[in-house]
């Protein structure tokens, strides 16, 4: 047989679904992990331990592997395009990867296609900061690091001069964003194989909370269609022009004018696509190692009408797996995932999904199932 | 986290299918396996390598489960008393597992509560089957050793005295079954979990190629409601009066004359189960781990009209992996699921699940992909 060695660097949960999607395919899935303990590192078969951040470690990684994808983007532009020397098929590869890790080059590039963003500019210190400030039209603005952020951090939500320091301490360079007037996020997630097949899953609600993803509602409720069909075509048009190849969410503002801007850009599996594991036809799991593989890809459409995912994250019970008994049988349709990562307060350590015909009770299910794992409320 | 660990017996395709339920439920799976080679073996976490005939190894294996569940069922009976005996639960328990593996004890036990089975007796030797043969009618009959037979495997039909020589030769203990008329196979399958909840899958209809499973249908087309309700409710029963825990196979004949007679029990994950995966809310796997947990039970109704699953067999093509690009284009609902087993001709190397609202064209998507990866049809 001459089934393929998927190689995926780092071992997260979304390592983790992107392993539990691979196993119907009946690849062989190599895993590049920091411990032993992490998330999928736990369940998969074949599992090296080394950091992603050294070359070596990644050579010796992706020898013997078919194509490397990842479980998140931090690992060196230039480690990636050492890899591709090699010969190694790396998927998405370094020059649409960097877009993904930093929001400088990421700006440049939606500008230069006129892929519509928030008004933005580098700036160099705080009293430039300030200026940039003055040119949207005043306080707040937003200040991110270009790399190095994620579910939050990196991110400063500034109202005064004052707040606009601490983004410069680490001294990297400073993206100024306007603060957009929105009515709520979306998303749209597309996967894209390197023989330019791509399929798009319907747009998606995303419900932040601490600038953390808690829930996401497929499709987005009252969505306008043409607007829908818009953010989808962005989507499909960002990673046609960036060279995209695997899973791509594209984070959206809808903007209280009718608008949509792109917030931010994630080319792997993302949370916002979580829901098709229970709720479409094809995951985004499986899609995503589809298209690494340039197989032909399966149908993104939903098989419910309304799909619910909310969040499960840490509290202060360290022991969810209690909360199974109450949250299996109160709801026998309930989908639990979780990640087998220990509890810390705040952090992200499952998700559950609900389906079905009604939306409200549909959103209900879910997030009563997710605040019952937390312990955030006691029955 | 007190996530509990689930170690399973055999490192078939069964347990690979069973460990890819498990990763969402957060639970540590422990696999017992002959060789690194095998199926589940491929794809786990955490693997021991040895002989579950042997009672050291499954003692040490057991250390540190919290439940022992089966790929299989041929750990011997005494092994798992002793397991018992050490304290750890095993699900299903030996006093029911016996009836699933040793047909002579199953048909006494069905004849004692009343369940509907073939007529039958064990047989001594040839003379003995002969007058056997007398006694229902003539020939054909069935003769089967008691133990160790699956997929038509110590089972033979016999239409002459002449054949019914070769079943004694192995000094195993012959069941003698008349031949039924029956017009299709069905299959009622349940799972049951240790405080007595059961849940009912829709019956199904199996159809077998050379003794085995090749095509199955849920729900079986055309069933007369009363008489699957009578099916379900003999598979519970069944479960019931054995204690049965974790998923119950019930294979069953329906006669010419309109009744169900059991033909096999099978206490794990089974093939006619496997539709299951994709076209049930909670597939028989994902119920399995919740049963032998002791969790609440998935809901276990169909999330489409029709599923149906055809087997992939090993035939002429070692390299299955080369027809999914055909199959996948084709037919983008398709779902694959591959054993990670090596192809030869007549193993169950997999299988391809479709769902849809015609049967018709359910049934032909899932034959053409089946026999377009085993390469009996090429286009």
């Amino acid at each position: 047989m001459t089934f393929p060695v998927v190689g995926m660097v780092g071992g997260g949960q979304l390592a983790r679904m992107t392993h539990e999607a691979g196993i119907p395919l009946g690849i062989k899935f190599k895993l590049l992990s920091d411990t032993p303990q992490d998330s999928a590192a736990q369940v998969a078969g074949e599992v090296v331990i080394g950091d992603y951040r050294d070359l070596d470690t990644l050579r010796a990684f992706a020898r013997g592997c078919d194509v490397i994808t990842f479980d998140h983007e931090h690992v060196p532009t230039e480690h990636l395009r050492a890899l591709e020397a090699d010969g190694i098929p790396v998927r998405p590869g370094p020059d649409a990867l960097v877009h993904a890790q930093d929001k400088g080059v990421m700006r440049a590039k939606l500008d230069e296609i006129g892929a519509p963003s928030p008004r933005h500019r580098i700036v160099a210190d705080t009293a430039d900061a300030v200026a940039f400030a003055d040119e949207v039209g005043g306080f707040p603005i937003i200040l991110k690091t270009v790399r190095g952020g994620y579910d939050g951090k990196g991110v400063w939500f500034v109202r005064t001069a004052e707040d606009a320091r601490d983004p410069f301490l680490a001294g990297v360079p400073v993206l100024a964003e306007e603060k957009v007037d929105f009515v709520r996020e979306l998303a749209a997630n597309i996967v894209r194989s390197p023989h330019g097949q791509a399929v798009a899953y319907p747009v998606v609600e995303s419900r932040q909370v601490d600038g953390v993803c808690d829930t996401v509602i497929a499709p987005a409720p009252d969505l306008d269609e043409e607007l829908g069909g818009q953010a989808q075509e962005l989507a499909l048009r960002i990673a046609k022009e960036l060279g995209v190849v695997g899973h791509l969410a594209v984070e959206l503002f809808q903007t209280t004018d009718g608008r949509i801007l792109v917030n931010e850009l994630a080319m792997r599996p993302h949370n916002s696509g979580h829901w098709t594991m229970d709720g479409a036809i094809t995951s985004q799991f499986a899609n995503h190692v589809r298209a690494v593989l340039d197989l032909p890809l399966g149908d993104p459409r939903p098989r419910a009408p309304w799909t619910v995912m909310c969040n499960v994250l840490g509290g202060d019970y360290p022991d969810m797996y209690q909360g199974y008994l109450h949250c299996m049988a109160r709801d026998p349709q309930l989908k639990i995932h979780m990640y087998g990562k220990d509890v810390k307060p705040g952090r992200k350590v499952g998700h559950v999904n609900t389906y079905g015909d009604d939306l409200d009770e549909t959103l209900e299910r879910a997030r009563h199932a997710a605040d019952y794992l937390r312990g955030t409320i006691v029955e």
